[in-house]
């Protein structure tokens, strides 16, 4: 692998999202049409659809969210790009960025010079019990689900083995959520778009208002540390530990480098790409890292020639609070061990040495699986142009990173993207 | 994408396969490693698994089959190549050939050398109506299949519309089964390996043991006109015009073309390949064609530099006995309306002017949907090596192709292959 690189170069011009939630109304290629069309409004030199040669969407279960399977033709021919080829690509929710990736090696191969990415999913059609049946497709149904794990106790599995080998506490998960919470406050496309002190002081309001007894909570880990408030799901981790059930679309339109300056004056390169597999959770001589994200992260550093202080937005996959902090290890943001110190410490705030997770991550923007991948590379575009907002990094980042895990780590892909 | 080439050559240099047909006791992963080694075998000049950089894996609905998504890991896993990355790739039953695609894509592309490709399905677990139900997601779940329409019922409505357009007869799709059982009855590795004048002296004798009524069939036409033993499952195909439900794996080799020495004196150079997508049926201007199985095939044929008539053996998607017929049309073998006098005549026979489906097709071989694009690969890389047994064409073919229908052809994908 060593030295490998791509046959040409490749660049990401536009991107767009749909919010991700709950949208009873909306099933996917309704939200897809939102991503594109945010996507091709970003092409500031303007787009002809008629350019796009082939697309490769992300999706992980549309066969048992809502039946239909076969997706990749269906949001192509909404957006009104049939017959171009159409192809559908899955490894849970890595799905996304496996989707970016087939973008990537499509432009790379000399076939095509225009590629569309998507990643799709709606979950929220289901009961809470059928979407972790559908969920628990992602690990191995022949040796975990049935002993009764889920993915929040596979994750729970993590966080005990992490806290047992590092001295970690459940405390420390509770600022993972914080932070994130408040970095999503100030993203529009946020699922739950408010610092927990909103909802905190929301749920008191609305108590009041029913004449109800008004809990006393006054800080944000009152908040947490009150079970009806934050119950437990799976011990260490709580409802706010965890990443919800979501609806959302994502779009990006990926180039070969030479032409990209007929989409943008602001064209991203990519410059590094890993992706890596493992197996489900049981067969693993670890629980402290996933190896398949630690392995994906060094062939991308290495194709890219940076190291992890070059790194100046990250998005990793926080599915859960643990996982963050995992990731932030496994990418050599930080030593085996120190990851949790990091988070408490505020290393990883919007304002701190190594923020992460600006758009508020999985847990408050939301994580529709076969979306979250493309999602993630949208803020990065945003946070390397310059136009993320309110949550804009300080500092001009001219180089970001995507991290997407699969299952438990059964499939990990990550990106990097520079600005030149 | 007149003129369009790969950023460098292909090479197929190795092909195996499971046996398609009903397997209780065993689930994919267990049929992926019996094609997997059945594909190292193939290899003459030794393998070494420690060579394999990637890994794209089709298949279409495990979820809905077996309850287990996120399956391209797992099957790596299984045959000992964790942890190369392992794609899923899903475009209903033409699955297998996308995933052969995005290997082409990913050598073409500089960053690996060396990709595995496999397919793979398990559809016999569930009922008949469960199975259905799994194959209708492959369908659009928003306009099709709440109307009724099952796959069945759509490639009906596309030979009734074939027969209005052009004088063809219900007779005439008999000849298809019948001729795909003759040459099904030459492999080993067919689900329904019999011609269908042994199926029907079976079912005498077994009538004749049990004391039963014999029935007085003489001839296949006799047994196929037969209600009885052929019934309608939607006019005007009845049960012998219908690819069954199967479980399967098939699995290739690809290298680029450099190195292909190192793995065989024989290798096969991929030279043309095309990919397009379709609405669902619901919205098309014809029913008498698939446009972007035609498109594919035009793509193909332009990026090969070569013509219908160059091609010496080829596997097409007779999911149902219509689809061999228009495919034969779609690949401009036969004139638009000719097709099915080609088949009446004799054309498509192993020892005819134009053979098709040397392997039996999807009809007598078996459709485990997400291996059936591999499993063409399969055949065509024997019968352009000269290994293809009792069933090899005449006349030592030199180029190949394959064509992979998902659906009703909202996904359909054409390959060619060369031996130099």
């Amino acid at each position: 692998m060593t030295g490998r690189r791509l046959g040409r170069g490749v660049a990401l011009v536009g991107a767009g999202m749909s919010k991700f939630g709950a949208f009873p109304g909306k099933n996917t290629r309704e939200l897809f049409v939102e991503a594109y069309q945010e996507m091709t409004a970003s092409l500031d030199k303007g787009f002809d659809p008629a350019a796009v040669e082939a697309a490769y969407i992300g999706n992980f279960s549309s066969e048992l969210f809502e039946g239909q399977g076969h997706t990749a033709p269906i949001m192509t021919d909404w957006v009104g790009l049939t017959p171009v080829p159409a192809t559908r690509v899955e490894g849970a929710c890595a799905s996304g960025s496996l989707a970016l990736r087939q973008g990537i090696l499509a432009i790379a191969s000399g076939l095509y010079d225009v590629v569309l990415v998507g990643g799709i999913e709606k979950m929220t059609g289901l009961t809470t019990d059928g979407a972790t049946d559908a969920l628990a497709t992602a690990a191995d149904v022949t040796y975990e689900i049935p002993a009764g794990f889920t993915f929040p106790g596979m994750y729970a599995a993590i966080a005990t083995a992490y806290m047992h080998e590092y001295g970690m506490t459940p405390e420390t998960l509770l600022q993972v959520g914080i932070k994130n919470h408040e970095h999503g406050a100030l993203n529009p496309k946020a699922q739950f778009g408010q610092r927990i002190s909103a909802i905190m002081e929301a749920r008191k309001a609305s108590a009041a208002r029913k004449g109800k007894p008004v809990p006393t909570w006054v800080t944000e880990l009152d908040f947490l540390h009150d079970p009806a408030a934050n119950p437990q799901i799976a011990w260490p981790l709580r409802l706010f530990d965890c990443s919800p059930v979501s609806d959302g679309a994502a779009s990006v339109l990926l180039v070969s480098e030479d032409i990209a300056r007929h989409y943008t004056d602001a064209p991203l390169h990519l410059i590094g790409t890993g992706q890596a597999s493992d197996t489900a959770l049981h067969g693993r001589s670890t629980l402290t890292s996933l190896p398949a994200a630690k392995r994906a992260g060094q062939i991308a550093y290495e194709m890219a020639g940076v190291t992890p202080a070059d790194i100046r937005a990250v998005e990793v996959h926080d599915c859960f609070t643990i996982a963050e902090i995992v990731a932030t290890e496994d990418l050599d943001f930080f030593k085996p061990g120190e990851g949790w110190k990091a988070a408490e410490d505020g290393l990883t705030t919007r304002g701190g040495a190594r923020p992460v997770n600006s758009s508020g991550g999985l847990k408050s923007k939301g994580h529709p699986v076969g979306a979250s991948g493309v999602g993630q590379v949208v803020e990065i575009f945003h946070q390397l142009r310059g136009s993320a907002g309110e949550r804009q990094l300080p500092g001009a980042p001219n180089i970001g990173m995507t991290h997407n895990v699969g299952g438990t780590g059964q499939t990990c892909v990550v990106n990097i993207f520079e600005r030149r």
